[in-house]
């Protein structure tokens, strides 16, 4: 490794314990690039970012911070949308873009062994020659690592037939707090005896352990796949549709709305498709599966659009036409760059029949606020993402941002629903924690990390309010910002 | 309530918290029909059985059960497999079979409420007149209850499509075993923030808390469905067909399979159909979903069946048929007692494509100890159950079946399968979850046990073996059986 240019016996001693070349940072300017994720609020300086290229260089790492009591965390892309990979303590962080191996792809079991750091769109890309995929695909999929998308429990625009990060997940090996390697889900078949380990420790956003090897499902490429694009004047209506296409038993791969601030964003920025910029609402519709019966789902979904007076609706040509419609919606969040200096997304689940009510309540939101809000979400399963747009520049408007997002969340919350479906709560939500979970809830939680981290060294100051004590928000300066 | 006949103060205090007649049982003749559940190679009599009738009642009883450090366990139909519900220690049996109210139906969200005591089967009888049903289908379920289901992570035959109990469970409330009550699940929003205690509590075998309402995620009828029984002369060719049919891409809704000796007990039992007796496998196969593409997937798995030299291979021309199909598998298990004294099940699990390999061994064991083995299992999923047959009345042969039994699974264990698909751990594995599990991993589930269960009161002694000494295995009398 390159000659270190510090004295810090702690950065000496780690930097030792990384083989071959690139193995810490430790510079300030080395450092800025470390110090928020993709949730760009909060803002704090690392330790120092050490690349270990093993399970056994992160078992060494932890050994020694834990030894030295020195904070750490785990990080992958960096593309979290919570916080959860600040430093918010100077953690040391351990960075797992070195891991980044394919280790094993089973076929015949619909199974395949990576490293944390590898690329989500990676996995499906190597195996598609062969009929393959992985079906999580958070929107980032193109950057993010399915070691961040375990500690997530990421969604996806599919995982409305699919499910979530969790329900492809058959294995991991996991280092602990203390250093110990456990490996959990039984060689990666589901179900396995004892406590379910592996859903414990998928989504708990590296509080418990840091994942080095990971098992996931792959699934057979569907025979079939058509997109539908609708476009309707009124929100309500699109609303109802989504409801009444759920309702006649079909399940679409992907049911996502965008409304009339969102379209306006997308068709502003990098792939824009043409959509009309006077609708209230938008639905693109996937559904997939074997070919027989597609067409009929197809048929089915169309006259539920027109029942809805939908002011028009189109069936994907082909693959290159779906894909510019999918580019336009994944890059949906980025898009509002282009009409907002900054925004705040946030990731509130209800009950699919609360729909209509919730937009409504949003959009009394923005008014009172004085913020746009955008919506772009998964109707399909209540999984809403409202995007408010602010501008940091402006004196005030960062904080009223994140009261407008607490607001959002806890309209979610009052319908029974939750705070977040695939963002995680990180630094961003802990207090809202408190919107749907009591004291002794959330102590039952708190117990657990107890079990794994009792030093709290391992991300401490995440996931959940401390109890007793008003949680320490500090916004990041604008001067940083600007 | 009725008076009571003993000056046990602890049972008279119980009898207290407890409203309405029968409220305790305490003499010998009334515990013996609760010294085993549906593992009744070991028995042992409770100290007492209680009937609560509501959550608060429950917890009245853990509490004063934790305060005068009397052991306790919960039991529903008592049909587990592996022994959850026995009390090895004298507990106090907490009986939930007095709460078994459906509290809710909410159609447009698809999810039912219930109490712990209410019949699996019974939710899908009360909601399919409006088209819906709840999907986890243990053998059982006329007569199981879904808080054992949850207990255990029940499966059954349709869960190769739909999944086990834990994917259809949306929130819990629970009472821990301080006397604590929790509500887990967000209201019954999957994904909810935090870890995943939805995940934890679903098959911790009652050793965490007890479960008092259970949100389940309902189902629409599938649209149509059809049955597919096939019959080959040679057990591999039956395996290469269910490989097949999975790598075709069809994902069926049930695919099981029934072994030559397994079809000479269902035949000689209460539900014959007129299998044929000299064939070495059969496969029962049902896909479901929208009527458009079933004929086609129908005709791909005939298909299939003929490629592999298929002797007979029907369609069920209606629902009686299929119904007929189905009672004939679902009693398979009881079916033994027509051909065996005794029988032991057993629940292992493995990759799909090591099925022909572990028929091949579990038919050598078999001949290696001279005890018939019957294999009924869900041979989509690579879920066995080799029902070993006995007679406890011959000494040794009990001791022989659970040895046979333990080296069934630790076959499944090598190839890189697990101990059980749905029927849990209780007394019957614990000594086996050794094969798959280190002394770490067994350690960072039994620490988690400690956060809600320190005083190890509530069902202790099941599930894990008991570190640095050998778990004391105690067979029933003889004279017990007969």
């Amino acid at each position: 490794m390159s000659k270190l240019k510090t004295k810090d016996p702690h950065i000496r001693e780690l930097a030792a314990l990384v083989s071959g070349p690139y193995s810490i940072l430790y510079e300030r300017e080395d450092l800025l690039a470390y110090d928020c994720d993709g949730f760009t609020i909060h803002k704090h300086l690392p330790k120092a970012v050490v690349f270990p290229n093993t399970t056994e260089e992160v078992a060494a790492i932890v050994r020694y911070c834990a030894r030295h009591r020195l904070p750490f965390l785990a990080r992958g892309a960096g593309t979290g949308l919570s916080g959860g990979a600040i430093p918010v303590n100077g953690e040391v962080i351990i960075s797992l873009v070195k891991m980044k191996r394919l280790l094993e792809v089973d076929l015949e079991n619909r199974r395949a062994v990576v490293e944390p750091g590898y690329i989500n769109l990676k996995l499906t890309n190597s195996i598609s020659d062969k009929g393959y995929y992985y079906a999580p695909d958070p929107s980032s999929q193109s950057c993010c690592t399915i070691g961040g998308n375990v500690a997530e429990n990421a969604g996806g625009a599919h995982c409305l037939k699919y499910g979530v990060t969790t329900n492809h997940i058959l294995g991991l090996e996991i280092v602990l707090p203390n250093g110990d390697i456990i490996e959990i889900g039984a060689g990666g078949i589901p179900d396995a005896p004892g406590y379910d380990l592996l859903g414990l420790f998928t989504g708990s956003e590296g509080t418990l352990g840091i994942v080095t090897k990971i098992t996931v499902r792959i699934l057979k490429n569907p025979e079939a796949k058509q997109t539908v694009l609708a476009y309707f004047d009124k929100v309500e209506a699109g609303s109802q549709a989504v409801s009444d296409i759920i309702s006649a038993g079909i399940v679409p791969a992907a049911l996502e709305m965008m409304d009339k601030t969102a379209i306006e964003g997308v068709e502003s920025a990098a792939f824009p498709v043409g959509h009309p910029l006077d609708i209230e609402a938008l639905l693109l519709i996937e559904v997939d599966g074997i070919s027989a019966g597609i067409e009929e789902q197809i048929d089915h979904i169309l006259t539920v659009c027109q029942r809805h007076h939908v002011r028009e609706v189109k069936v994907a040509q082909d693959e290159g036409e779906r894909a510019r419609w999918w580019a336009n919606r994944k890059t949906g969040f980025g898009a509002m760059g282009a009409i907002s200096a900054d925004y705040l997304v946030q990731d509130g689940v209800i009950p699919r029949s609360k729909l209509p009510e919730v937009l409504t309540c949003i959009n009394q939101i923005s008014k009172e606020s004085g913020l746009r809000i955008a919506n772009i979400f998964h109707a399909g399963d209540g999984n809403l993402h409202p995007l408010i747009l602010f501008d940091a520049r402006i004196p005030g408007q960062a904080e009223k941002a994140l009261e407008v997002g607490s607001a959002c969340l806890k309209v979610c919350a009052d319908v029974g629903g939750s705070i977040t479906g695939e963002h995680g709560v990180g630094i961003e939500k802990m207090n809202e924690m408190r919107y749907i979970f009591s004291e002794e809830e959330i102590s039952a939680q708190t117990d657990i990390r107890e079990v794994f981290n009792p030093d709290r060294l391992l991300n401490d100051g995440k996931l959940f309010p401390s109890p007793g004590r008003c949680v320490e928000v500090k916004l990041a300066k604008q001067a940083e910002k600007v």
